[in-house]
């Protein structure tokens, strides 16, 4: 009988294992499709405004203001109304919420299908109103919403920055590294699927666009920030200037979490509590001031000539907004237009407006081109970081969906670019292209900033599209975020703490290795449940406290406490709610009672009821029912893990962190040891199955 | 006084890790040095031979290949008499070994600085010698020894394969996905600054090279087959094909892994039994086997007529051995008399002489080439794939070091050139590059044989120094990895079985599910030590049985049993050894007695004694000492992990691999619940003491 069960469950495996691999494949698909979907819009609404923008100042520059203010006020406002009135949880870029998640902490309505309706809809708004934010944190919180429908947040999360970065080896590094704290070699395998798949789908819809049915505009604006036919070689006292830029990047990075860090403790506290309305004000006004300063800025500075263009040399003007990529239909009175925006003569160009005044994807390629040396004045680079730093870090925070991810690169490049200009001046030689310290500055500010190391290396080589820099791109990363560490945590901890997410570090405190398991678990008395608990009892029980877990305690003939299990509060909740199991007696139904589980269907159990909204509030049970009991015997947890009263809370923590772990039971020190099981002992166990069940073996090995 | 006592240790903490830091400096550093060194050796012996063989040549082809093959004699001679002599534990690639020491099992001899010798040397004749094996297996093996000596062999391995095939993104993945059970993400940015350093240090040297310094000899032999200037674009039609190399590169995995297998027992079973003498004449027979393919086959070709050397199209004569990068300084006159190795005419060449009497890395360098179309006849292609397999499959498990990564990038990337061909000629394109199908083919053999692949996919792009293909490789890894998964399990796991090595897959069986913790640790009687013991007991019990951790078992005032802790055979030994710790009472030493453990150095405990070869047999003590007593208690880990008997073993297989443990305890179920830790309870407790520590925060953050 037991073989047949387990020939069963066999079967249900391979079942369950294909539904695994189908499901990884859908969640590819449809989050390569949103990443499209969001960048085509994107692209679109950005390329009307500045060719709106563009037609309007040959007539008038005033009015050429007011519309491109108008444009971005309708387009933010649209954003932030479908957050805030429509999916609140949407708002932010979503990562610390999607890591707690992973972490082992279940935050409300983060994955719901109208979280990731709003996140799609609103970084449209927020990304194509110009503000100081990206769309790369959203689309990682898309892919998770979209495979949270189907059960694997991890594969989303991948997918996500597979799709926003075109990078599919980065999306699982990134889903390795950062979002989960617990890895399993089958589950990584899974993941890489999935990106790939997802480089596959947006691969297809770029190839579909090259031939014009993407509507009016292309669709340049997939990250790939190629730098391939830049600099050839480096020499070792470039290491120098380059060490610098790390130092840089981690002090800015640093400096850009602390500030982040008050300012949304400071919306938090006084500015989002008096409602949706003020939520809505402040995103309208840093979307006018994002729009003046954009606009005003370059109308300060004098325009520059541009260099001869000597085809030969592969020196051209650096190419105006609209010019590469994100609309390419363009008419070429409009591309004439661009050339004179703000100048005054042809063969001119106004510096700052190339990387102000211009889509971010955009920005970063004017910033990181090779071959045009001199191409940025200081001034204006330096004007770009302080007034870009500044927006980018007021407008963390704003109820709208915003990514840190490409305003960091913003950044990071500008700075990265005034180095390599001082690089060029100080050593004089001609091989040495800004674009590179453009490059190395974007990873130092990342890294100071998130303090990833290996996925945004990776992240790093696969949008600039060139291998050479890896060691480079790896000196800098250390560098910025050991700076970084010195001063305060990755930017996605401290948006965790301050949402009271609960992620544990990768490395348990110090002081753990002097505290106990009993100490850490403190002094309130354990709740637990008999076997057989009176419905009324329950109902109390878990309305007086917050607890998710209860140790179920039966008694043996003998008469002792025996400790059976675990039973959850969400499980207790879907119990309660469906009657089914309640019965009259308080004896423990006959285990052997065919089908005693099969009441539930599985899938009522296998998510989280808080994510669904079941609180014991909305639960109405009438007098008879609670007088009625549940044996809770089907519904444990049989065999939760333990650890002695006196273990280090070190070695406690490293047990939640590796294994994911949501409730530990800890118990007084055992009075014997049954047996001692060794590596051996897993092995030699599985050989003997291998001998004795040789016929099901391929259906095992599929697996 | 605790406070102080934390406060010292903090120092302590600190200091180990600038330790452990410098440490993974100096791996990177050594590792480096090897690798160039192994190289730069390799690239000089092979680049030699071939020389003198050409000028003999000239002359009579019979005394060339008596040359010839004596040179090849010679080094694997060299090898297979350093390996027997000295340093047995460096045969073969390693990685098993390291795989199993990483995943929690400490074989004898692996990692000491003797085999660390043998396996430099060792492979340099071996790889040196011709026989179809790589060196990157033994750099690995090689870094994980240098880097056992400081205590890291994580970032060793890592180090190993950053050297092996400069990429250090590559390492770090190798090292998480394939040698390590347990990840912890601190781990990983020491084994990611390992590699980068490596990387800096090869880069440095081949600089270095680059002004003739090296020798005789250049520096080529450090693969980067780089071809980025091959297929710019591919279409949706050629997936298909692509999908065909998936699945013969998992069918002739599959079959090589299960060939190997077979040798290998044979091996073991029969021939290496009878002495180092047969092992010497086996690799000696193997060497003269593979020199007389490969110097005789290509006589059978007839030569190929160079296209028109068109220098705009890029077409030329394939490069003839020796050509690019191996040697250099190679004569005017020796350069012509390989254009006319076994060809009559001058503009001809012999296709099958270009891979099969050359270097791998060279060879290699052939078969990626692009904008080569119809450089190999298809016949060549065929001839070398089954001779040069069926070498690959006798030569593994020699007594020489031996990697399988450049022999599978052989055998894969000539059978895609095989479908490559029939591509082009299908399709009639012009932009599909062969070289691109040998690289997709060369990453699908190693898929199905090693199973790998997000390292996998990491490598092969980092040493094609072409991120284009990169979905492609994906898709082709995945396909071929599900094919040989669906045949039998990964080369290393094969050979790890074969060994002995008990590791632990990534998932555990589907029959652990119906079995409980107590079935698995078996019937055997449980041996318990007292807290306060007899020498002469310890003695026979750890003469009688060859368990390596005991439970120590004291009993209450009350004088119930209580389990106090775990205590480690090494540790015994070592006490039993230095004898400084036994006492003339039976009663427990005062726990607060100055100094107590202090009498032991921490070092001696640091490493396993096994691998020091420390044996029960080998301490002698008096009849005195033998009346002696030992208090266990200061020696005791006293907080072992523990699970209740009734545990499923499917959650203690994952205990054991997520925490790479050792022992565990089966204890009976526990009979009340002290406590319940939740996440939340570990970060309450943390911020409690970030503010009452506040003053010593710095030195904790720095970790």
């Amino acid at each position: 009988y037991r073989e047949e069960q387990a020939q069963r469950g066999k079967l249900y495996v391979s079942y369950l294992l294909v539904v695994k691999w189908f499901f990884a494949l859908l969640i590819g698909i449809c989050t390569g499709l949103a990443a499209v979907f969001i960048n085509i819009a994107v692209e679109n609404f950005a390329g009307w405004k500045f060719s709106v923008t563009f037609d309007i100042i040959q007539k008038s520059y005033v009015a050429g203001f007011v519309v491109y203010v108008l444009i971005n006020l309708v387009l933010v406002y649209s954003s932030v109304y479908i957050i805030t009135q429509f999916a609140p949880a949407a708002a932010g870029s979503g990562i610390p919420e999607i890591k707690g998640y992973l972490n082992g902490v279940d935050i409300h309505g983060i994955l719901l299908f109208r979280t990731l309706i709003g996140k799609i809809f609103g970084s449209i708004g927020s990304v194509g109103g110009g503000l100081a934010l990206g769309k790369e944190g959203p689309l990682v919180h898309t892919g998770a919403c979209i495979a949270s429908l189907l059960g694997q947040v991890t594969c989303g999360c991948a997918a996500g920055v597979a799709a926003a970065f075109r990078a599919p080896v980065g999306g699982v590094l990134f889903a390795l590294e950062e979002v989960t704290s617990w890895w399993r070699s089958q589950l990584m395998w899974r993941v890489f699927f999935t990106s790939a798949v997802v480089a596959v789908v947006v691969r297809a819809a770029m190839g579909w666009c090259k031939s014009g049915k993407c509507g009016h505009f292309g669709s340049g604006g997939f990250i790939i920030w190629d730098i391939s036919d830049g600099q050839e070689d480096y020499s070792f006292a470039e290491l120098l200037p380059m060490a610098i830029i790390g130092v840089i990047g981690g002090l800015l990075g640093a400096l850009f979490n602390q500030l982040t860090l008050y300012i949304t403790t400071w919306r938090r506290n006084y500015l989002h509590k008096k409602g949706n309305r003020v939520k809505i004000i402040e995103a309208c006004l840093l979307s006018f001031l994002t729009s003046a300063i954009s606009f005003g800025l370059p109308l300060l500075r004098k325009c520059t000539p541009c260099p001869d263009s000597d085809l030969a040399s592969g020196i051209e003007c650096p190419r105006p907004p609209g010019m590469y990529g994100n609309y390419v239909n363009i008419d070429a009175i409009v591309i004439l237009s661009i050339f004179q925006f703000f100048c005054s003569k042809d063969k001119e160009y106004n510096d700052l407006a190339t990387i102000f005044f211009n889509t971010q994807d955009d920005a970063i390629r004017n910033l990181f081109s090779a071959k045009t040396i001199n191409e940025y004045s200081s001034q204006s680079l330096l004007t770009f970081l302080v007034m870009f730093y500044a927006l980018a870090v007021i407008t963390f925070g704003t109820a709208v969906p915003a990514g840190q991810f490409v305003p960091g690169i913003m950044i990071g490049s500008t700075y990265g670019r005034l180095v390599g200009m001082f690089v060029v001046k100080y050593y004089r030689k001609l091989n040495i292209e800004e674009g590179t310290y453009a490059l190395l500055g974007a990873a130092s500010f990342l890294g100071g900033s998130m303090r990833m190391t290996v996925s945004l290396c990776v992240i790093m080589v696969e949008i600039s599209n060139n291998l050479k820099f890896l060691p480079l791109i790896m000196l800098v990363l250390l560098i910025s975020k050991a700076v970084g560490d010195a001063f305060n945590e990755g930017i996605y901890e401290e948006q965790a703490q301050l949402r009271g997410i609960p992620l544990l570090e990768s490395k348990p405190k110090y002081e753990m290795r002097n505290m106990t398991a009993k100490e850490a678990c403190g002094s309130g008395r354990v709740i637990s449940f008999p076997r057989v608990v009176k419905v009324s009892d329950v109902v109390s029980i878990l309305r007086s406290n917050k607890h998710n877990g209860f140790p179920v305690i039966d008694h043996t003939r003998s008469g002792e406490p025996l400790v059976i299990g675990l039973v959850l509060r969400s499980h207790l909740l879907v119990i309660l709610q469906s009657k089914v199991d309640f019965q009259h007696t308080p004896l423990p139904s006959d285990p052997r009672g065919a089908g005693r589980s099969i009441r539930h269907d599985s899938g009522e159990f296998a998510k989280p009821v808080s994510s669904k909204g079941i609180c014991i509030d909305d639960i109405h049970l009438s007098s008879d029912d609670l007088e009625m009991y549940i044996d809770l015997a089907p519904f444990l947890n049989p065999s939760p893990y333990i650890v002695p009263e006196d273990m280090s809370l070190t070695k406690v923590y490293n047990l939640f962190r590796q294994l994911g772990l949501r409730h530990l039971f800890v118990v007084p020190r055992p009075s014997r040891v049954l047996g001692l099981i060794t590596r051996k002992d897993l092995l030699i166990e599985d050989k003997e199955n291998v001998n004795t069940l040789e016929l099901q073996s391929t259906s095992v090995r599929i697996r």
